[in-house]
């Protein structure tokens, strides 16, 4: 068949290939420890179970409207004024399946073929993929690795910034890495965003994905939220990746394009799903908090091996799941120097599975440092402790 | 907010402010008969209901395939292989979250900016609306009435035909007609096809809605199945349209460009709801068969009605759960020649309410019959001849 010409800009995610070769490994009978996966091996909350199961009793089984049901978009709205120290109205909220059909949309709404948008790299490769998809310049912008952790490049960001630049996708509480940026970061950015006339999409995936304080939303800054779409999922806080439930929320203008969209895309989106999630937002959060405590001891058991690790540098983050250790000694110790090689080896010698800095988005070629990441949503203690020394000692061989 | 330039080119389904007209009508206290609705007002089989929950309970909460999971792909494919004449795999099955995606992402797989697409008008309005959103230019077709039913206009499709003509949608089980081609129509639409080297999007969500005989997909067609599409959709046989699933299937090489559009705009369709698709598909059709039991009776109530109006034509469709009566007549006598004038006088003195030839593409200067569409799939018998009956009577008066 003759496959349309925008198809050769699209990208993936090349992290499928690695699920793909630790599922080989493991049906040859190998112990694998999956450290590739960003899902969740707990069980969705029961409120959530419950809700959806009592939905579909009530015969909410048939079409709702695009944009979402009343009930979860307002209950949305007051779920995010509260956090984000910023009003929303269920008009400023749109239901999405997923979190990701959020990036898609964005750009679809406010992106014209040209534009320059800058996104961070590493990063959420979805984005490269879909900026350049839909016709645009993907402008990538990184994080500075110092001896406390990373810091956003708001100097390589400014200097990337041209006549053409109009959006900025900004994923605080980052996937791969971890990090999550000041107050200091926060206002630097929203100067550049009102300078420039940006748009914003602030990935909020892992916005409740947190061990310690609050998160700070990027709308909580000046101006900014009626320049700003959020992604918001219900993926990773409540377990349920596989449910297929988000939204993007924003200033209505944009809020309504974005529902327009969802008639053409794919109608509404599922129905009784909505009140499950419903129930999940206004019910008891005992399994939610729960969810966080494993988290947090996974955390800890990983970074706590991994840091130790002669030549290996991992710092803690405060939120996400991920784990972005800085690999550069071992990897030229072992004179494994090609990341694949590097990953294959760890994975055929351990069982050890991880991505690594080539799955999220294209390296620039002046990338001195090496870093792979590390997941433990879906994967339990004993066997983080158990994988991660085995991981140690091969490093240290 | 600048909303991108490609907004201005996105249509919508306007029979949505039929919806909120009539809900506005009900809420003042008077009883709306719901005719323009195209949802199902019975509940989705217990085999779904059950292997949808017992998967929840199996812990399938998590991601799965961006395609779908395997053993679904595997079911559809045999099923459709059963039913179609063709051999189909699981590699040529993508799941999808409804219907209505395959429509879109067809179009991005297959159509480049400036390609002519031949769709029906009246048809589903989205056709038009994807195809001017993605930069094609959207070629209408029609059927035309004589005295034994519509027929495909062939010959004004071979005459739209030019050199930039690249993609077909056939919409055979058509909404909002009702309409149903026979074999010869399907063989000369397939010549059609292989002359100009076409590639055919066949929309089937209403494959199995029928009251006699058996469906003749268009990929029976020699050569056909290698060159098209099949939109399939659990939304209409299952009573499932809130639940959104289905699938597209077709060539490979097609299915695979469409799953990675997939892992761009939504990672993959629910997890769990595949399951119960599953059994749905596998598990006992008596509920299934119910429900076409009760819209025979319902169709037969309607169209009895209908067609004894004086001044109303009305066929009786074997397939689908529409009505498309031809309502010229009655619009002159009643003096009320605007489309939307007569469905708010009809709602208003009636409680009827229904969509028009309107809600179905951009009409042609040159129509000069009138329709108007009654879908008996929302409505229950007794409903359909109270409302009905006062329908007639304002009709005639």
């Amino acid at each position: 068949m003759r496959i349309a010409n925008r198809i050769s800009r699209l990208g993936t995610e090349t992290a499928f290939a690695v699920s793909a070769e630790a599922a080989a490994f493991a049906a040859q009978g190998n112990t694998v420890f999956p450290f590739h996966l960003g899902d969740l091996n707990m069980p969705t909350p029961s409120t959530v179970v419950d809700g959806s199961f009592k939905a579909i009793k009530d015969g909410k089984t048939g079409y709702n409207p695009s944009a979402g049901i009343p009930e979860i978009r307002e209950a949305l709205a007051a779920n995010v004024t509260a956090t984000h120290g910023v009003t929303y109205g269920w008009e400023n909220v749109v239901m999405q399946p997923g979190g990701k059909p959020t990036i898609g949309k964005f750009l679809m709404a406010l992106m014209n073929p040209g534009d320059e948008v800058l996104y961070p790299n590493p990063g959420f490769p979805i984005y490269e993929s879909q900026i350049e998809f839909q016709g645009g310049v993907a402008v990538p912008y990184s994080y500075i690795e110092g001896p406390e952790g990373f810091t956003l490049d708001i100097e390589g960001i400014e200097a990337s910034i041209t006549d053409k630049t109009r959006l900025l996708i900004f994923n605080d509480l980052q996937n791969p890495m971890g990090v999550e940026s000041p107050q200091g970061e926060h206002e630097r950015l929203a100067a550049l965003v009102r300078k420039h006339d940006l748009y914003v999409l602030a990935d909020e995936a892992y916005f409740d994905m947190r061990y310690s304080g609050a998160t700070r939303s990027f709308v909580e800054q000046p101006d900014m939220a009626e320049r700003t779409v959020i992604l918001y999922t219900f993926s990773k806080k409540f377990a349920m990746t596989g449910w297929r439930l988000g939204a993007s929320i924003g200033p209505k203008e944009v809020v309504d394009v974005i529902a327009k969209i969802n008639v053409n895309d794919e109608s509404c989106p599922n129905h009784f799903i909505q009140y499950g999630a419903l129930a999940g937002l206004e019910g008891d959060q005992s399994e939610v908090h729960a969810m966080i405590d494993t988290l947090k001891i996974r955390r800890d058991a990983a970074t706590t091996i991994l840091s130790s690790i002669d030549g290996v540098t991992c710092f803690l983050p405060e939120s996400t799941f991920y784990l972005w250790p800085n690999v550069t000694e071992v990897m030229g110790r072992k004179g494994l120097n090609d990341y694949e090689d590097f990953r294959r080896s760890a994975l055929h010698a351990t069982g050890v599975s991880f991505c690594s800095r080539i799955h999220f988005g294209r390296p620039s070629p002046d990338e001195k440092s090496r870093y792979i990441r590390f997941a433990y949503s879906g994967i339990d203690t004993a066997q983080i402790e158990e994988g991660l020394t085995l991981f140690k000692d091969w490093c240290e061989a």
